[in-house]
């Protein structure tokens, strides 16, 4: 018997492989699939079964590209939707897997025809199931993609799958859901990697609700939802382009990169100090770990992506984008932000200081603006800067004009990797008085300072 | 938060790293200890402790090795023993992981002084145990390692612990045992590599018994015991030989291989069907896989060991022998068998044939002895051969002279692996009309053949 | 300045990749070309342009596969023939790379159109030459592919070329080939594997010639030809199929295996002491180091091919079948000859021997018959076998009636490894009473035998 | 026959692998001698011996390293030193290599005992010789390392070693040097990384002197020398410290880090814009690909040394520095510069800007001071900055007084890498008003600017 969890990081998805007798069934892929099948290929088994939880709108399903490579069966949940490949799952229906049996369980509230994996021991008690976006550790899924509207039918629905699908299954049963902490599928997964039934019936903040009313109550609450939802809800349903295998990304000399600079978008991949000291004009900074949180809200698919990055190999970038649908990558500058240098290119960059410099910058300044770009759980939770203007990272392409463009503007974050992307976006519309608070809201916490501490 | 399961193949061991802010703790380490500070450098952690769960005796603990290469403080169970190295741990101590707690509980029963640990949830609730070898998926630990005589003592301690202690703790826990299926430390382990206490509860069959004493008499038993297990208690008392590094295995010519052969034992990595063709003479026959469970019965420690192996990298082999203290690897022969055979040496050979054939010869041959090396669970379980003489591979050295000289002499185990290493152990003790049933009773269970079907 | 010679082993092929300011150039890609991707991607260069030396006869060239992945132009040499894609070279022609400069010389001889490009230093000097299959570590190339009748023709205009172009270049020139020692391109290169225009006139036997008739009378000679040639003279100037990547080979269960078994080849790619044991009956036996030697002789086109082998991973034999394009390949045995055995389906095997026990049989033995497949140069430079018939290995399909079916036939070669792919020839058109003789005419060399030692 | 030249960036080391019937020598060994144990193994080749060309000084030999783990033999050179292991080459002395043989030919001038090692094509003639550091690609070692009182002795031995025992073994032979361009041992080496006996004849400048007095006067010359040569002289002597094996960087906590940093240097090994943005106070900046370069200039002996970097894996920093004796590494900072932000804890930073900014600058400041830290040969070939101070940037430790702390400084050199090792010296030193121009020279070249253009 063969089982593992393949995490993708960044959007913190879980994708399973359950092997047994020389057949495996893989839910929930990833596009980029070679790894399911060179690791099914290494333990002599072939996969047969593609099975979906239900339509994702975080990632693109890499079900059609594994189906084109290995001939495997795909099987939807969500049918009520219009796809445009695969079959359609119907609960209670069965696959055999060597002395094994994986079932369907519905359990919609996510999205209205969620599918949820049952796989029984050989002796036909229940083993684990793999509930997709039903139950997360610590969190189950958010009920708002249908619309508000319908969010308390959903969170309805979800309240029903989970107390009487889920729970009853037994403490005992392993739980393997679609996403650990740090997906925005959950607003607060918890760091519990490996969990059961009952370690959440016990330790789930949603699970203790007394009743349905308060389970939605609590539940129902509209999430941000970055505008490349869309763009994955649309092609998950139609199955996107097959890759037939990882792309290439090539180096550009700088001669063909600035030629092309016209008609793309810069993406610099870097981290935030590099950043700041020199960039390509215009640049969008989203440092690599960041990608898949932060490309869909900021970069757009109406052109093509040209890279500046700092690692040699830029495969992991490629997989990032691809696995959110950005095909059209059109290579990286070769030598990277030395070479533009070195070329005596015009480069913009982004003034930084620390806490502590800060501190006495506040002391003489007359005029000042403060940007905290954290989300409105940070503030609750760690506290706010006196003063302070807030406007999440993700608004501030819809709210950039609060922002003033005549006196020095201050960013604040956690950490200062999303003022970079603030500080990034702002630069390129305009702004030129910009500060990025580097170890943000962290580093301004450790220390003390003549002003007012954040109230808490 | 990081959690890893490290497998290590043939022994069917469990080892596991537990980390949490930037701290992480290893629990019963395998000797070749480089994955752990590879895995946990990569992780940006430092190994501050290494817990152990009971005196081991199937393979070297690598609890000296691992801390003298990181610094990390060693705690034993089973402190009755006189442990050159480490500390005591004593029931209920705890260590912190950053957020979370792990702690000590006493559950004897495999050993006397069996500890299993609790990692805690950051909120205090149970979480995980690392049981060791009192439970395992399937199973529970071997009480008879002490003598026959303390048997039923420590089956009794066996139960409270298992019932007043780990099934207590609830069955949403998430259960970490020291071994999976295929170790020696249990008879019959289940394929269910991922599990929790409430899945024990229910498919166990030791965990079923209505009472203390049903649980006794079921538990009793004893099973058998490798010559090496001696070797491994004393040693991971003392504390083994320090490595420092995995030691390089290298290649030894055609002339040194000879010379040094007189005073080495020569064993034999390759499969069956390449053994039998041709070997170095007085060669034990051990394929790969089999190294684990098989040397310790058959490959004493009283001289150096020549390889003769089919891979280019004998890393994996020389891994295989270190966990079991076979520390005086001389070399492999350079050109493997071939070089042996492109020289003209006197090689031997062991003569096999498939089911069908032994189905014909069984008609024909007027005198022959058919030797059946499988376990007694075996017969049990998949039937007999008739008339076939039943001496298990491992009492096979004890009883090898009941296998007569003088008639040829037809060898059976269920696939034909272990049917070469009783060839090369007779072979090399003057046998000489030896035959090995290739495919085995797999084989011959599939085919009709006009003798007497087994017994079922 | 980057430089790499790709040595592509069994063909022993040698490709380059020559790197200089972001731009490199591959001279006779191999059709597997990711390695040339992979390399440039590493040093950040572009990949702009792809120089054939000649028409490839005993491998796919990847020119066209390398050109689809990364936009570089191709150009072939032998323009006389009906290219359909790429652009003609010219003699003279030039390409810049960096600061440096690459020249098309006209070589003809091992085909009319063989072009070598010479590479200047920066300076202009004539630094290394990429000269094909016109010269060779201690050979020249072959002159008898255009056909015997125009050999002579051929090899003057190879003498031209040699005398007249390239060993003007001077003696420090750097020579690189395009195959080292073991191509079937040239009957003896030396293992020489670095060397220079200089170390050829004094080392290499043809350049001795004192005139152009002796040139010409020493050099043509009618080597061999295996049947694949045909296929990839036309396929090199079709362009083969475009592979995008590296296919899978997936395992096939039992069943499936069996089912397509009817309408495929099977090719065993074991060591021939594994597959004497036991095989697929009807297997064709090449083991995986003599794949690029002997497939062309032996495996048609004319079906697929269904794999048993004993590596994991089978990268590497597709790698190779698809050097020679053999495309159609349907799968490897899941679980190998193992799973045959287990489910007790018939297996054939070649009885093996010991040439001691060879010697033995000889005494006894009142008829029998040796085949010894060795080539001619073999027999020459090593000695005969007393009462040895001989077929060369490539010859015995069309010989096959010669060998007698009703007496026991003896098969040597130099080691073993050619008579049983021999064997396994003969065992499946109906011969029975097969031995291989393991350490072949090396084992017998070494040893003291009653029989009349071989001639010298 | 297996030859493989083994290249160690950073310090353009060449070391070489010959192999051929089973047996291997090196030729000058770094001290991380893995790399020739894991080739060789691979290879199914044993190391016997260990030939050395000179006394080094750049670099620590691995002889006593690689033969303490293989057992071979270690032969010097240089012999009229006091080598306190190994064996003494004799002028002539021979080797057998399989049907090769190796000898020695004592080619002084670099220094007194300076040996080459020739090696015959198996038919007796010379093919390759391996030459140390009397010549290389484009230049001839250095003369100076006597002292300057002895270097025309030196020079003249070099001439003679030259045209009367390298140059006459043929134009036709292959040239393997003990080191590449960018070695600190030749004050020119051409790119030309694979060159011969008869290219050097024509291209190398130095072999142009018309007679040995011309060669004297123009390869007598005083070339710096990096203040660890005194450590390597004395260390390749005596053989420096046995490693083992390769040791592991851990990382230390923010606590663990700050508390051994008085105690120690703190190296940083980003690259200049990351640093540039925020470092640990008072560290010494030296890229990752400079450490071979510059640590031995500017990195003392005397304290441990602790390292901030960014790459998760230190091996390659490691083995950098242990090539040059770096053996007290205390660990890295786990988390990296961004746990010292998050911690918000005092970080220093250097001012950027571009070269356009510079130009600006330029026009208003009143009073500043460019500081030039590139090479003598730099500004010769490439042109100087009008108004430019020139210190290079191995003499600033000595000359730093030269430099004003009460006006601003702005440092230029060929990139804006080294210019920040020049900036963390000033600003641990107490300077303050320091900015590094990006792009550097390269980058004011390629511009147009309102001041006066470098003379050429």
């Amino acid at each position: 018997m063969y089982f593992e969890r393949i995490v993708s990081e960044g959007l913190s998805h879980f994708s399973y492989i359950i092997g047994n007798g020389g057949e495996a069934v893989v839910i929930d892929p990833r596009r980029d699939c070679d790894i399911y099948i060179k690791k099914t290929i290494k333990e002599d088994m072939r996969i047969t079964h593609i099975l979906e939880t239900h339509r994702n709108e975080d990632y693109l399903i890499g079900s059609l590209e594994l189906s084109s490579q290995t001939g495997a069966e795909i099987w939807h949940a969500d049918t009520q939707w219009d796809y445009k490949y695969g079959q359609a799952v119907e609960e209670g229906q069965k696959w055999k897997l060597g002395n094994m049996v994986l079932e369907a369980l519905h359990t919609p509230g996510h999205t209205p025809g969620s599918m949820s994996y049952l796989l029984h021991d050989p002796s036909g008690t229940p083993w684990m199931v793999f509930c997709g976006d039903a139950l997360f550790a610590g969190d189950v899924g958010r009920v708002d993609l249908m619309g508000m509207d319908r969010a308390e039918e959903m969170a309805g629905m979800l309240y029903d799958s989970l107390f009487q699908k889920l729970l009853p299954l037994g403490d005992e049963v392993l739980l393997n859901p679609a996403h650990g902490m740090g997906s925005v599928c959950g607003a607060s997964i918890a760091p519990r990697m490996w969990t059961s039934i009952g370690l959440e019936r016990k330790l789930n903040p949603r699970i203790q609700a007394k009743n349905k009313q308060e389970f939605i109550s609590t539940t129902v609450k509209e999430l941000e939802r970055p505008p490349y939802f869309k763009q994955m809800e649309r092609l998950n349903l139609e199955g996107p382009h097959i890759l037939g295998f990882l792309p290439y990304l090539f180096p550009l000399s700088l001669q063909e990169f600035s030629d092309k600079k016209k008609q793309s978008h810069v993406l610099d991949t870097r981290m935030e100090l590099d950043f700041s000291s020199a960039f390509v004009p215009d640049s969008l900074s989203i440092w690599l770990d960041g990608i898949a949180s932060f490309a869909g809200w900021f970069l757009s698919y109406d052109r093509p992506v040209l890279l500046v990055t700092e690692a040699e190999d830029p495969t992991k970038i490629v997989r990032l984008l691809l696995r959110m649908g950005y095909d059209d990558l059109e290579g990286f500058l070769s030598g990277g932000i030395h070479s533009w240098l070195l070329h005596g290119k015009p480069a913009g960059s982004i003034h930084t200081l620390m806490v502590q410099d800060f501190c006495r910058e506040l002391d003489k300044k007359e005029q000042l603006w403060i940007l905290d770009v954290r989300s409105n759980e940070e503030l609750d939770q760690n506290g706010r800067i006196t003063g302070a203007h807030h406007i999440h990272i993700t608004q501030l392409p819809n709210q950039m004009s609060d922002v003033p463009k005549d006196i020095p503007v201050y960013i604040f974050c956690g950490s200062g990797l999303r003022s970079m992307i603030a500080a990034s976006l702002l630069k390129r519309n305009g702004w030129d008085q910009l500060s990025v608070i580097l170890g943000g809201f962290a580093g301004w916490n450790s220390i003390t300072c003549p002003i007012q501490k954040p109230d808490k």
